[in-house]
């Protein structure tokens, strides 16, 4: 075994990419020991139960001694995380978070800054629809991207960090991409948070129709509703958060959405094959360039690695 | 071997869905000999090349001698395929579809009935996003609902056919279900094609978008995007003819969707955290029912029959 990446790394947050990343630390040799700290007395008790690593029962004693510490809560809490940890962490240590959104999380990092310490948000291209400290598994990084937000104004040493991490990243079998925090959080509103967004909203839609039981919807789910209601099941607070915090981009994206949407309902409307052939058809032939990129046969697919196949779908 | 439930069918249509029954017909015992006739030259040589049954070069030799017809056609094309082979086909034979809509469907076949043949209309909700008769496999079927929606006023001997092509069914490892045309097409607007149509536009929104390059899209389509191309990759002419077909019902789906999302538009806008949470944890609800339903563990999770496995997920 090489030397690990980290001697040390503290984990804040223990849910399923908290878990991931300890146990991809310690599987890859990425790390040397792992520290976890949730704020949730019952999280950390089940992360102590099934052996994630060191339980710390407070902030300080999990982040005094890391060479690199992982915010992997909400968004929306990010600010208040990182202003408690930065003061306690040592000297040169890097910061780092995992959040959907990097121009917000950016900021609340940036506010905590004290000169003392590298911040360098990132942002992992990888989950499931599970939450939790037990959803976490070793492989979840295998293949995906990770994706380093680092601020645009640091020196050598600053620069030294971010290559560690990234090392850090390759180990647990990601590959990295660095992009500025702007450019991240308007690609991520059109591939993930307005596809989430559809998935939550047409789950609702489909159990609030009065002409349909929702019984129905439940056992007819295979036509291709339920590609969607796994989708509308990740983390409710982590998703909440990611659209309060990434509010401009999604809206423009919601907006050109919904455009499109009331086009096609029109055609519809006025039985309009021809707009509904050309629109379909131009649709199939992005899937096939997606394919054709290697994203969905084994580059990328980190499907591959869930821990349970309930992947499927009908038409 | 026990008898198989019809000595001889007619395939019409050698897509996915019509290979698939060829396929399954053989393998289960559930037919003696299988015909098959497309109206594309192309598509009749690769059925023939592949060994799908015996291709006919015309209709009449395909329907003449068989117990059941299963027209494997897009809904738009019906009722002309039915009027050609209802008069080709013998007296007392079943003439059957498996077209996505059954209320069009239902009139298109009616309208070519002689009181010679029974015509049950049916929908199987088993599908992949291949289409072209290479695309058909044996087991697509299995532990996947499939829908008749038999006719109103059939007396004994109608009864009786249903009975039989029920049988047909349950051998190629469906579970059968009976509905009117009319439930069936509110159920399947939500179930289905609204899904689809949802997924058809996304992506186009997605690769108009100026702001992010489309191949960034590709690129970091794991993070919820991709599975919404898989949906897009159907087959574009059988969609079109699905919402031509459907109208009244995906338009009332497709109007409480734009509502919904309009009100999931304005909490973002103005940063309503409560109702992004409520809508989005009552979605994570749906999908727990789905899951406790065993809709999406084995009861009908025919995804676990698909020949190739492209199916993953990220967030």
């Amino acid at each position: 075994m090489t030397e690990p990446v980290f001697n040390k790394i503290a984990i804040i947050g223990a849910g399923l990419i908290g878990a991931s990343i300890a146990r991809a630390a310690v599987q890859y040799g990425a790390a040397g020991t792992v520290n976890l700290y949730d704020s949730s007395e019952d999280v950390r008790q089940r992360a102590a139960g099934i052996a994630l690593g060191d339980v710390a029962d407070n902030l300080a004693t999990a982040v005094a001694e890391a060479d690199c510490v992982f915010l992997c809560v909400p968004v929306g809490a990010l600010q208040a995380v990182a202003a408690d940890a930065v003061p306690l962490m040592k000297a040169g240590a890097v910061l780092t978070d995992v959040g959907s959104v990097k121009g917000q999380a950016t900021e609340a990092l940036a506010a905590a800054a004290d000169g003392r310490v590298h911040i360098i948000p990132g942002h992992p291209i990888a989950g499931t629809e599970q939450s939790g400290p037990e959803a976490g598994f070793p492989t979840l990084f295998q293949n995906a991207w990770h994706i380093l937000t680092p601020l645009a104004d640091g020196d050598d040493n600053y620069d030294a960090a971010v290559s560690t991490l990234e090392a850090f990243w390759t180990q647990l079998g990601a590959t990295v991409e660095t992009m500025d925090a702007a450019r991240h959080d308007r690609v991520l509103a059109i591939t993930s948070h307005l596809p989430h967004l559809i998935a939550f909203n047409i789950v609702a839609t489909a159990f609030d129709m009065e002409t349909v039981e929702q019984g129905e919807v439940v056992k007819y789910s295979a036509g291709g509703f339920r590609d969607f209601t796994r989708i509308a099941a990740s983390d409710p607070v982590m998703w909440r958060d990611v659209f309060l915090n990434n509010k401009d981009a999604v809206l423009e994206c919601l907006g050109r959405f919904s455009e499109d949407l009331a086009a096609l309902q029109r055609a519809i409307r006025w039985g309009d094959g021809e707009t509904l052939f050309n629109e379909f058809n131009r649709a199939r032939s992005i899937r096939k360039a997606i394919i054709d990129a290697g994203q969905d046969s084994g580059a990328v697919n980190f499907g591959r690695n869930l821990p349970k196949g309930d992947e499927d779908e009908g038409a």
